[in-house]
């Protein structure tokens, strides 16, 4: 195994664990002795029924999830997650708390909105570009739930710690920091993440449901889009997306077994941010964009003095074997996305290279 | 690569192309020397681009589509597109026609019936089981489609050709016969298939939509489930499951490139089916549960005579690297899924195991 690999900070799709990778490889053509690939095996065999249960198994332990919870893989992404969850949770009766935080969060509000939903955005930070996450939130006692975005994977913020909403339960997308520290899921009725940035590939969704969301499902909706559909078969109503299922468990299994759990993988993602924001701090060339309180550990977003500059920065990085580097093409600017998968090696690397390219350019 | 492989009669997820699975498997770490594998390059990058866009041109290729087809990758499976169709495709002022041929049919037919949109069951052949498909149909002058399955895997069924439905185009349930043969497509202005029969791994669903089809979307459904979100934006208006895309794109390839196109694969796949149905047609012992007329050349359903002998038959076929020959729960009995990756020297192999087994069981 001496493949040529790359420091990859790419967004999503992004980096997964190498020796994730390789034990895919290395049983690809032969799954546990079943003379099958993973991809070939049937979600009804045993084979299949041990992956699934135990990658729920893994992530019941890593976030310590009670009874009242249960873990699925949907599909759709977090995109079909913004209409599943009015659909299913809110009923014409009722009316839910959004706070806006970014692109993702503004996707969401807007589904609820073509859905007729009665939604109110109790928040937002657009005025400032959506670089700071608010504070001192006016959450309405009523609420059915209360909807926030954990990470804002394109303006780089992310909750420092989880509001206190007093009233409905919390709803997250945490697509882009899930599994990337330990946090308290009592407050949270459901949890929605894409797997494609810290935890999988693209083409599963993880959503944790608590109990009293699942009473909420409608009878008149479709089959599929109910969370009592997938709940009530271990998610295999239909064929699940079991590569996706099988990536996830192993990823699950690293992070527990390799890693030690979310605490470590917490203080390793701290030294990773604190090793990027160090040199944007130091430097007057590289300006973060997001408020200092409200920096995100998962992507790293700043700007060069000038546009060449950044499309030159972006360049030679890549020519020195660093990926992803280029902002999201609605922002601009640069982003290093830093999940758990990259290691503290490569974004050390990327430091050495940050300050060279400074020395030379700045 | 001298890999233990069995072969593999599943009826879904099934066997892949043995090339398939190797070129991924040597090229997991470092796919097309981007450093990166398959699952962490970005769905925006030059990389994945060449993947889908191949994919695309390929399946276009393979079955003569013209420009008013377009051909979407979408999530949620089979299951997903039974409410799809009739949200996007039937307006609350029209009708649309079912044939009901077996399980997914009957999916197909409660789903729209659970949105409350007017369908009419137009022929059944519940009365027996669905032991075959229907003949002499009168379909509805006015349809706003003709909702079909081409091939029913549970009952092992399916139709030799397309009806002739003279008004409304043609939606056809194609998971377990796409790609498999031939056949004109002009009638169709809808056809979607889950991969995880012939074409790929579980997680993603082709739908093949003609331009007339996709003016008929309304509004206010959810963006997700709305058929021009994803043409308009080449099925990445999120993140797509990349790693099945991809792998579709290897199975074209090989369907290609390997195999000949559809025609020499029509020729193989009723070289395989006659292999079998020949065996149970010289035997009192394995008795066929489909009407002659309306055999499957995909899935070949049979019985023993008793359920203890079939145990035992199932039992002894997996001792001899035979796997997935078990019935679906629902109906018992015996099953052997020939789709175009399971190859005729497998088939040959397995006729040649029922033969030894009747001698000695008979």
């Amino acid at each position: 195994m001496s493949e040529k690999r790359i420091h990859n900070f790419n967004a999503g799709p992004a980096a997964l664990p190498l020796p994730v990778l390789q034990e895919i490889q290395e049983s690809f053509l032969n799954f546990k002795g079943s003379g099958m690939s993973i991809t070939e095996v049937s979600h009804r065999s045993k084979w299949f029924d041990d992956v699934i249960n135990d990658a729920i198994a893994r992530i019941r332990r890593l976030l310590k999830l009670d009874d009242t919870y249960q873990v699925l893989f949907l599909q759709g992404g977090a995109s079909l997650q913004f209409a599943m969850i009015p659909m299913n949770c809110l009923t014409d009766s009722d009316s839910a708390d959004y706070v806006n935080t970014g692109t993702w969060a503004t996707k969401a509000i807007q589904e609820a909105q073509l859905l007729e939903k009665n939604i109110k955005v109790v928040a937002s930070s657009e005025d400032r570009g959506f670089c700071y996450i608010p504070e001192n939130i006016a959450y309405s006692p009523k609420a059915a739930y209360v909807h926030i975005t954990s990470n804002n994977t394109i303006k780089g913020t992310q909750w420092p710690v989880y509001p206190d909403v007093k009233g409905g339960p919390l709803v997250a997308d945490m697509s882009s920091d899930f599994m990337s520290r330990p946090f308290d899921v009592k407050p949270f009725g459901l949890i929605y993440a894409g797997a494609q940035k810290n935890i999988g590939p693209a083409g599963v969704c993880v959503v944790i449901i608590r109990d009293d969301m699942l009473k909420r499902t409608p009878k008149n909706i479709p089959t599929m889009l109910k969370y009592t559909t997938h709940a009530s078969k271990n998610s295999m109503y239909n064929t699940p997306p079991c590569f996706g299922v099988y990536t996830i468990q192993l990823v699950m299994k690293w992070l527990e077994e390799t890693i030690g759990g979310l605490e470590n993988m917490d203080a390793i993602n701290r030294k990773k941010a604190k090793c990027l924001y160090d040199v944007m701090d130091k430097s007057r060339f590289y300006q973060g964009t997001a408020d200092l309180s409200s920096r995100s550990l998962m992507n790293v977003t700043f700007r060069l003095p000038s546009e060449d500059l950044e499309k030159q920065f972006v360049q030679e990085a890549l020519a020195n074997d660093f990926g992803g580097l280029k902002g999201h093409r609605s922002v601009g600017g640069c982003r290093a996305s830093i999940y758990n998968a990259t290691t503290l090696a490569s974004v050390q690397t990327l430091a050495d290279f940050m300050i060279t390219f400074e020395r030379k350019n700045g």
